[in-house]
């Protein structure tokens, strides 16, 4: 496993990053080109089929196995009346999550992708990041590997998703302390609050980018100062799929943001992730333009869970469906252009 | 059957539609606010399950039988120079289809749907709709039957597509007619002609809305004139589902096209209809809100044979899935808000 000890051995880990198999990709751009069908006329569903080539290092990519991971954590900053959810619920979903009865069971189920939840420790908060640091040093390096070590190395696809009440102020802030601007600029109404609540959003991002304003040039201490533990975690999960060459799906805001400081660690950091939607927090959109991503779906969703992402699977699905079982123009003996 | 033996017992039936099942829409619609999740955070999800729901006419819609119709015809128009392949891929495409080989038949089998090709004499073009009608009446009422036929009447959602040289002139003629403009306003690339092939199809359908000016007033009228035996069967298979409460996904700019008249018959001629995703070809965005119809997917598509709806048909199912599966907070034992 990669030298994950400390803050610098992280920053050394994401200097040095793989990238995809450039023959494998070539090889699948041109196989997309005898397909029978007009050149291109799949749109992005051709572009993600050479991605998965890319990626995987095979001109026929698989979809055989794909894991969505799950990552719960609890907010020291719901204590600034950030949601409107109570900090319980965070808890009580993690339980609905291994009950089956929750969104991203059932989009798991028909994605025919396998679930797996890691709730980080959700009876007891991280720091307020108004007041102080969401987490110790250690904390926060035991969270990264944990997301780390969630990711199987024999998965053709890793989804990200999170639960975790009050985390999508912990999101904003991130954006935030990445890419400038104060929190009315990435607060949104998370799970539905109301104009109150989303002024003390902002409120609480603006004290968290005071208070924190000497460290947050760093992304990764960014990610400690005012991330949560699930956010740690999806980074985690993030540089060990892209250590192993495997291609990942994004959810929506949070897991973009957990995800943002690899993309500026590393100028080519987010190469092997896809946006699978654009959710409806406005915020989330503004996150994926800065990071250059353009998401796969736009259905108005804002749930989290990985549940975007767990739509977006079915779309992979048809690329490689089409990309691997399509007659050339050759073999079918259809005229070409 | 309905009497579909003249253009006026058409119209008639067009006239008489069955409505959805509100008590069974609003049903669904309550149970998505029960569900263990913030409400209105499934985002279009939610619509879709209370969209099948209504035309379903049961409270937990079902997609265990999904149908995916192509149909196939040869146009008259293509000696206009209009297309970027010759009018024998049409043929070929269809013994394609039938050998398994064309992208339809991965995504249908990826989707778990059905997939019916029907053939509407590829081996006879229609007639030259600059010169004279796309078909006489009978032919044109024989179109429009075997789509009505085509539907199954035991399915939960039918999936519109075809395949047709030079049909995207057909469309862009149809939608002219039936909202106003002129060629250019409405032709694009199709498969990929270069732009004195896009100037040689604005022309065309400049001439053939000079020819037949009189009488394209007639939604009905203009698709026996300028449309062509696929669009009208794709016309009979929408006329034939909302008589049997099925729903529909619309494929690309054809398929859409070639229902417009449903829509301009009745005020709520296309309420069971969905449109699956908006295609690269731009007039098809323009006709979507022309119908008032939004697209659930925009990918960059222009390949036609119901793939745009085949890719679709996992939204739905993903709908389904949370609408029947989920648990509601008093399952679950979760705070709501």
């Amino acid at each position: 496993m990669t030298d994950l000890s400390s803050m610098e051995a992280i920053r050394a880990a994401c200097r040095e990053l793989p990238e995809g198999d450039r023959n494998a990709a070539r090889a699948a751009a041109g196989r997309q080109n005898m397909l029978t069908k007009p050149p291109g006329s799949l749109g992005r569903l051709e572009d993600l089929a050479v991605f998965l080539a890319e990626w995987q290092g095979r001109e026929r990519p698989a979809l055989d196995r794909v894991d969505i991971l799950v990552f719960a954590g609890a907010h020291g900053v719901v204590a600034q009346g950030v949601s409107a959810y109570p900090a319980e619920v965070t808890a009580q979903m993690v339980a609905n999550f291994a009950a089956g009865g929750a969104a991203i069971n059932q989009l798991a189920k028909v994605a025919g992708a396998r679930l797996n939840v890691t709730s980080l420790e959700v009876d007891k908060p991280t720091g307020d990041f108004t007041r102080k640091p969401a987490m110790p040093e250690a904390e926060f390096l035991d969270a990264v590997r944990k997301g780390y070590r969630a990711v199987p190395q024999d998965t053709h696809l890793v989804c990200l998703g999170e639960m975790g009440i009050g985390n999508t102020t912990s999101a904003a802030a991130m954006a935030a302390a990445l890419f400038g601007g104060t929190g009315a600029d990435w607060v949104g109404r998370g799970t539905g609050v109301d104009d109150a609540g989303l002024r003390r959003k902002a409120e609480a991002v603006d004290a968290a980018l005071a208070l924190h304003r000497a460290a947050l040039a760093d992304p990764l201490s960014a990610l400690r100062l005012v991330g949560g533990r699930e956010l740690a975690a999806m980074f985690g999960a993030a540089l060990a799929a892209r250590r192993n060459r495997i291609p990942v799906l994004l959810d929506g805001f949070v897991s973009t943001a957990a995800v943002a400081p690899l993309g500026r660690l590393h100028p080519e950091g987010l190469s092997h992730a896809r946006a699978a939607h654009v959710s409806a927090e406005a915020a989330h959109g503004k996150l994926l333009s800065a990071l250059g991503l353009k998401p796969l779906l736009d259905l108005g969703m804002r749930l989290g869970e990985g549940s975007g992402a767990a739509v977006a699977i079915s779309i992979l699905r048809a690329a490689v469906a089409c990309h691997n079982g399509m007659a050339t123009f050759a073999e079918a003996g259809v005229s070409s252009a």
